[in-house]
């Protein structure tokens, strides 16, 4: 009688999810300008597993990321997905890859290094029917510099925030695109921290998250967004966010993550 | 006619969540031993808004914390929660703790310090109606140590890994208990890393999640829970997760995430 | 013949240092308000072994933090100092200290959490004669406000900088009063990023860090320090660093380290 | 009089070194085996400044930076610290790089990544006479697995710890030859937690310190080194360092440093 009750127990007690994760490896990302940027990622790769399922090979993960060696990127998500889930014998498939990516600097600013770093983030996984591809990305806001130093002495105003986005394509957006976008809503308006003049927007997290969400909306070639504005102040951080479509179920579950700011995954 | 839609968009464009977060401050725990155990925690505050709301005066909620100035803790979460709801005309309220929670090691190991540290993340949230409390707790996992030196210098095997559990409660649990549970799992068995003799069990991601999903499942006041257990291999590791009760639907937008380690909420 | 060369070389190529390091730990600091400040530490212990010593009980570091549980702090260092290297036999025994101190904020902005948040650093050694004690604290900068809304929503302009100030005593100095110390000299000039009235001085790390560095010359009780104001720009930081008395030698090996932003481990 | 006094302390409280850092950034090494490794470094780049100089173009050193765009690696760092030195008319000119370095497993393990990383960190310094160029290199190290399961399954360990090895050279040495010197150490002898056979040796802090220790200090190329190797265990870790040549003083300001685990901050 107890086994019985034991099985039943165990068939509802299944491990859902296996994988490894954490690994530092050189990736190439296909890249509009250049063809092929070279980074260094944080991989993650992991299956669900079907119900009753009753383990896995955790050496074929490795196997198959050695297979593929050099070659990790958006290019390859597909076929990486599928083999997974295929050598795996998995219901669905995923992968993370967590990266800086650069962009070359062409506006004039003389203290603007020649490469702006710009977090991403990209979770691919491949279900029964559905391949998903969300991006991430993080865009740093300035502020309106003042006036600069005669003598070409250019003084940071400091850090005043940090844009972060997260969507799903209807069709392929590059990067640099969605970076680009991003850049000139914080660029179009002319925000200022205490707005003197009509043409100055206040520069808060609220506006600042209201004007990119309407501008990723009009995209035609996103199906879905969240984005979060994040001020920094002293001590702590404002923040606000959207998401579209607007979803009125509050999931408590929610928790403030976004990509995480140098998340140090290690053992320090 | 443009405006109009416009109007329309804005509608569904709307800001569905302002806050404070990173705010590094000092709060004291109830600790079923000593009643009042002194942390510092990092603290996320940040509202719901309802549909088509205007703003927020982010300043409320550092007032709201410094009213309860030095009594943060679970004690006050009801309370904190129904204010920051009420102040700030929100449709629920959350506050999100992370901090270092410290156990008195009673094991007589000779090379083990006074105090265990576990780190916890407590999420509450109030909705219209319900609130709700979710505990993150992560506890690391030490195989058997080899036979010690005779003249008592305790080596370490090394580090071999970290269960992370993540509950909702039906009735509260002390977190002291809730990190006895998952001791007890883990050093119930005898596990090894090669098991010789009948009695022990093969440590493994899989099987150590699967004994700890048992046990919770098995307790009366939990809820629901996700076990994440986490194998530091080299240059990466490997985890397996379960969810009580089994959910079959997959959520794509789902991220290896937990409870990040060391995770770094400021700019480096 | 071999043997004696390879015994020389023994005596040459002799252990330095053995320790433990990365213990997180709840710590008690004197305070000067409230008498005692409840944090938590991350703690490293050490001891430097004479020449030709043959090797040491790890074990007894972990004896002897238990045997100081809970009252690790300024008023123990010396004792800790003195049970650390009678015990493990050594010729100098250290102890640091990383830990947030938390400091009321009395100064009545609207936008300002109750408690401030100071990264510090204590390094306390025991060497055959003498003691040493060298404190280090991490003090944000930030620059004038522009006007604050009418509202009474504060917007923050985000982050300027920080200065680190690293210095050795002459006799006992509060940490609050050095705080107090560099917070005087930063808020003293009315400084400014781009300078609009002859009051102004100019927002730079070159002149806050003289700035800095002539207040703290001018104090009776600070034998040694170092000064390093950093300024976060878009994507990296510029920084400046004194050290008093001036040394003319330059080792090459001096890396540009202080205290890590965020790595108050303890916190996460 | 005053003014008189005051003077003397400018004359003696002087800048010493500016210059910016936290530059994250793509970079070239060269490699043994590949020639060009491509990896992201987080940069540091500063300049010693003479006695009563006056002050710096912070936009210099970003301009410098972007000349060498895309080529910062072990070739350009003679000509990086040329012009840092001229262009800004210091006494002496500082380059430090952080980066991951990969390499290639030919070791047959299963669940070996195929790629294995290596933090590293130069410190490349030109003073009025002098190059300087100091390397750190981060080797992890693994005990002697038990036996693998039948199935193939590989199981980890854990992560027993890490080598850090700091070093000057006489002549230039590979990266990859110091790895390979290091690893050969570490796997030469059979190592283990607890020693059964009487080949092999205690797995402990300080063996594998005096182990790598000997055979650096036998090494033609190497003028001086700085040998620490951790070991992780519950909660914190042990540590034994030793340098050569041996160091008679104790300056008390020395800090458990090294390279900071997972600091990589390019990486996250």
């Amino acid at each position: 009688m107890k086994d019985i009750q034991s099985q039943a127990d165990h068939r509802r007690i299944n491990i859902k999810k296996v994988g490894v994760k954490d690994i530092s490896y050189p990736i190439t990302v296909l890249d509009k300008a250049k063809l092929v940027q070279h980074t260094v990622a944080m991989v993650n790769m992991y299956v669900s597993l079907p119900h009753r399922f009753k383990g896995t090979h955790m050496s074929r993960f490795i196997e198959i990321l050695n297979r593929f060696h050099g070659k990790i990127g958006l290019k390859s998500f597909r076929p990486l997905l599928e083999e997974m889930k295929r050598k795996l014998e998995a219901q669905a498939a995923h992968v993370e890859l967590q990266f800086p990516y650069f962009l070359k600097k062409a506006r004039g600013r003389a203290n603007a290094i020649g490469m702006a770093e710009y977090r991403c983030r990209m979770h691919g996984s491949l279900d029964d029917e559905e391949e998903e591809l969300t991006l991430e990305v993080q865009v740093p806001i300035t502020p309106l510099l003042p006036a600069q130093d005669t003598e070409g002495l250019p003084r940071s105003p400091g850090r005043w925030g940090v844009a972060n986005v997260q969507l799903r394509f209807r069709h392929f957006i590059w990067i640099e695109d969605l970076i680009q976008m991003v850049e000139e809503v914080i660029s179009h308006k002319r925000w200022a921290i205490s707005p003197v003049t009509p043409e100055e927007s206040s520069l808060s997290v609220e506006s600042v998250t209201s004007a990119l969400g309407e501008r990723l909306a009009s995209h035609p070639d996103i199906r879905r967004f969240t984005v979060t504005v994040e001020n920094l102040a002293e001590g702590y951080s404002t923040f606000a966010s959207l998401e579209w479509p607007y979803n009125e179920d509050e999931s408590a579950d929610e928790l403030v993550s976004a990509l995480p700011c140098r998340s140090t995954a290690g053992l320090n």
